[in-house]
């Protein structure tokens, strides 16, 4: 049995995440659900679904940090919180091998550091969604928002995590690995991708050179590196830029409607394209580089996302990656 | 008269781009033109076009500088060289007051710091498109490729700078100056945008805070505050995005097609939208903080870009951006 803990009361939606949460059990039979958060609710929305109760628990924690609370402080006041409860969980007990939250990315890269902790010769856990590419596959962005201001060798170690991740999710065998960057040639960039990229070519990873960002989502790319505030720039910007177009398209194609036959077939179409922009369907963004997989989901996620989260967990548990990279860094000496 | 440089040679396409500056000629009657580059290729090309002769010189210059050169060698060894020609007329002739390139970015900026000369008191002249917006407006992006490693006080000078051009350009009274972060909150941010962001404060700019780059073409601002390496990571995922969306949207209606009505009127309408992230459409990016205004127009321009271009720089020469930097400059005692 495949132990995930589920902390859906950090996020805006709990009753939504409390239903998603009874449609992972029924969607994965050899994983167990443990939910910490406010017992008498949980009881209450868990009541209205069927699945099999002997694979969920109920881990009772009164607080909830929110979203503009400051991470650290917060982290230390709220003893019974649901993430700090959740995480606590997640060092503590060997069986419980990954957790999900819907928590603030402040809170959730706080308590994963200092309550679940850093695998040994990682200097800086990192956030990384896995985004759909145009040909149907994948890419990790690494790092999109952990770490605003990055050294060197964090990079390096970032495509490390992120070679480990696209083999024990996707099977990846040799993972693209690019560094983000303002063109192709090698003397492009800045003083940090410089000397990351020199590092980089020194690791076990396949590293296949610079990115511009209008390929990210190409798909010729497996992982795709930078520091926390390029990454977040990238990832909003693909997001806001997406939301624009489709709604651009959209609002020209009504204008010449009379001329059009079926304005609802177009509008479900276009709807069906943003769903590859959307992160709720896209599971949401891994902290990678703890003892144990996260994964945050949205705060504003819906009843979908956490069956899908609860699927790349179980992938990434089954696959151990975590062992996965803390093998490969003993291997360089760290 | 208003005598501007327009050098096509730098680029991949100079015949397109002679024609698009004999178009210039005619939708412009106070403006003379002056192209550097190869005196015959010139006149026969002109040749086949209807234009006033007397507004349009021609230098002769009978080297390029590609694309993979180094920049500053380049500009060292090539002297006959189209750009480097233009470059010294700019800063020689009192009448020459603009120019328009479609050279490479490394030799326009080379050139424009090092022949045309930077404004007393901007540090590092910085590349800024002007973008076009979701309402229908403009949004200055700067910088976006000059500086990949920018110090805190380069970001102030670029509010000041971006501040003029949307005045200049675009006669907004007080352009709403943001800087680009991974959130709205103030201590949200790297080391950079944290000391620039005091700086800025300082400055006599309608500074409103911290933009995430979702919100870059939303009209909420006119200036939007970077480093030349998160803006062009900006910039470029916004162009790889609308095109990704643009071309998925399309491929799912043409899979739905036979039950629509018209699918080149669907084409034609998303063309049309797409025309507002096509830079060539868009005139390109300014290299702001020199002399003179710079105008580098993508390489791979076509017919349209020029005319474009060229009522650009006649917008920034009219209004005198250069001389009302230079007053805010003075005014603050730099």
């Amino acid at each position: 049995m495949i132990k995930i803990v589920v902390d859906v009361f950090s996020g805006d939606n709990p009753v939504a995440l409390i239903k998603g949460t009874a449609d992972a059990v029924n969607a994965y039979p050899d994983v167990k659900i443990v939910m910490p958060g406010d017992p008498d609710l949980l009881s209450s929305e868990l009541g209205k679904y069927e699945f099999d109760r002997s694979r969920l628990e109920i881990l009772p924690a009164k607080e909830i940090i929110g979203n503009n609370e400051v991470p650290t402080t917060a982290m230390r006041q709220k003893k019974d919180s649901s993430i700090v409860r959740g995480m606590t969980l997640l060092k503590t007990d060997d069986e419980a091998q990954g957790m999900i939250s819907a928590g603030s990315t402040g809170a959730i890269l706080c308590c994963g550091i200092f309550i679940v902790g850093r695998i040994r010769g990682i200097d800086r856990p990192a956030l990384a969604p896995l985004l759909p590419t145009a040909n149907g596959g994948h890419v990790c962005l690494i790092d999109c928002g952990a770490n605003a201001d990055c050294r060197p060798q964090y990079l390096a170690q970032f495509s490390l995590i992120g070679t480990s991740v696209m083999k024990s999710v996707f099977g990846i065998e040799n993972p693209r690995v690019a560094i983000v960057n303002v063109g192709e040639e090698d003397h492009k960039g800045n003083t940090l991708t410089a000397e990351a990229t020199a590092l980089i070519k020194k690791m076990p990873v396949n590293f296949v050179g610079n990115m511009e960002a209008r390929e990210a989502l190409s798909g010729n790319f497996d992982v795709l590196v930078c520091d926390g505030f390029v990454g977040n720039v990238l990832l909003k910007s693909i997001e806001g830029t997406a939301r624009l177009v489709s709604e651009g398209i959209l609002s020209r194609l009504k204008s010449v409607a009379p001329d059009l036959a079926d304005m609802s077939l177009i509008e479900k179409s276009v709807a069906d394209v943003m769903e590859n922009f959307d992160y709720n369907s896209n599971g949401g963004a891994w902290l990678l580089g703890c003892n144990k997989p996260i994964l945050k989901i949205h705060g504003a996620a819906n009843v979908r996302t956490v069956p899908n989260a609860v699927g790349l967990v179980r992938s990434m548990i089954l696959a151990d990656m975590v062992g996965g990279i803390s093998a490969k860094l003993k291997e360089l000496g760290k």
